[in-house]
């Protein structure tokens, strides 16, 4: 991602002094040392702890002083306390849309390799083995989706060019957007699961959100059904999926877990023929470009004065 | 594929004598024996060597007295020597459409694999391995597609979903379906290759169109083209996709070989990044509905008098 930063940063040129560091450390001590004097910080894909918190803007009595965290993500509720940085007049940005459609196509990679197990087949070519499997036809199919802002429907569409019919669960949809994309909506989400195909989930992760999608709903899948979370794995009732999931009727591919890094003990590990990814959809040459011009926008305003994607 | 062909049969009665084998066998000689009696056979995957088409027949003299080949599949000439049968009077059929969806599903299987890596992903984290990977985006993209039949179009349907651009080189092309699909029409093959992001062949197999593709089309791919080969890998001249992917400059992802299985020791497999599957594209549970229906209404109409799929 750093190609796409540097061709951004002429943004904040006359407006802030930028100290960029190009090597990858996870390390909370050379992240607060590097950013001592630091009045905003860009943060991808990283969880800051409160105690982190507390010493990036001096809460503990230090010297920090940062007033602004631009972070490269659309969830900032998984990555930061955001009721704390109000409380202290600490701004937050998130970033809006940029990954749409790289979220919408790691959907259907992952769909894919349920339905063809492409990865699995080129392991057995690569040994040798030229049994093959029978795929699981997508056209003709239905996909009920769990939400419908810019990621459902930019899967909708994806859904329509193959030939699937598309129902959709949501708390407020655009009636248009349904319209233009000739999908059902559908008022009961257990009512959806229970006539998908294929089961996406789409929601943000929200206060409104957190835990939505609970056991009664996930256990009106039907067997068979294939089910895909790209979105965060807070919106279902903790500990509900692998619940169902262990009943091994439903197979399954996500992006996103509970707790990340997948920890080895993890029992959805054990979900037969289960498909894991690590939190990766979001990540690809188009979305970094549109993401590294939002976190510098997003720097460029707060210290202009304005407020450009604040999230808190 | 037994349960799609068991709701077909009742097609045959009071036309034809049914022996069914519910067992998998690939020795010549079980075969021979089983067909012994038989006045036409259903096939589905399997090469009919010169000599046994010469017992199956009874041009060795012996008793083998096989009038029609049902083959299920749409590229027969892979498959059995067609002049040797024309010249004999016996009929071959084949099978149109059947796997236009399956086929252009399984070529985005392969695309996705190429682009978000799932596969490969899914077994590093079962090892523990939280790395990731950046994606390839399809959004915005070019999709070069040689051949226009009804998989071509399939595909562009479902690339214009992903948003993508899809650009066409075929020899006669359907100016109606090509406006309904907004396809630009290229009339040189390798300028096609090299306007496009990602090039799909989708060209039936044909006297016509053997060899067609050659190393000079193949040269116009730029480096970090994605190349997919879901039709037949005799459309390429021989040895020109191999010398051309071992050169390492362009991805690739292969359902069909020049020799099937693929040997262990084919150059193919040396190619970096490489993506293999054994010939299933045209394999889902859609497919062999469609499929197997077509060969016992081939059949069916052979004994009828009919002229239903004739191939040769």
């Amino acid at each position: 991602m750093i190609e796409p930063f540097r061709t951004n940063l002429p943004l904040l040129r006359d407006v802030a002094r930028v100290r960029m560091y190009t090597d990858c450390t996870m390390d909370e001590e050379t992240i607060l040392t590097r950013s001592a004097d630091a009045d905003a910080v860009m943060v991808i894909g990283f969880h800051v702890p409160d105690a982190m918190l507390d010493r990036f803007c001096g809460f503990d009595g230090g010297p920090g002083h940062v007033r602004c965290f631009a972070f490269g993500g659309t969830g900032v509720a998984s990555y930061i306390d955001l009721a704390r940085t109000r409380e202290h007049g600490v701004r937050v940005c998130n970033i809006v849309h940029y990954g749409d459609h790289a979220v919408a196509e790691h959907t259907f990679a992952l769909l894919l390799e349920l339905a063809r197990e492409v990865g699995r087949l080129n392991a057995e070519v690569r040994a040798g083995d030229w049994t093959g499997a029978d795929g699981y036809a997508l056209h003709g199919k239905t996909i009920g989706l769990v939400g419908f802002g810019g990621i459902g429907q930019a899967v909708a569409r994806i859904a329509n060019g193959f030939g699937m019919k598309v129902a959709v669960w949501n708390s407020h949809v655009d009636p248009m957007a349904a319209a233009g994309l000739g999908v059902d909506l559908i008022d009961d989400m257990g009512d959806l699961m229970e006539r998908s195909d294929i089961v996406s989930l789409h929601l943000p992760l929200l206060a409104e959100t957190a835990g939505i999608v609970t056991i009664r709903e996930l256990d009106q899948m039907r067997p068979g059904t294939l089910f895909l979370n790209t979105a965060r794995a807070e919106i279902v009732e903790p500990g509900a999926l692998t619940a169902r999931l262990l009943r091994g009727d439903v197979r399954a591919a996500l992006d996103v877990y509970e707790r990340e890094p997948l920890p080895l003990d993890d029992p959805l590990r054990r979900v037969p023929g289960i498909v894991l990814t690590p939190h990766v959809a979001w990540r690809n040459d188009e979305a970094y470009v549109g993401l590294t011009r939002q976190v510098v926008q997003s720097i460029r305003s707060f210290f202009a004065g304005g407020d450009f994607n604040v999230a808190n």
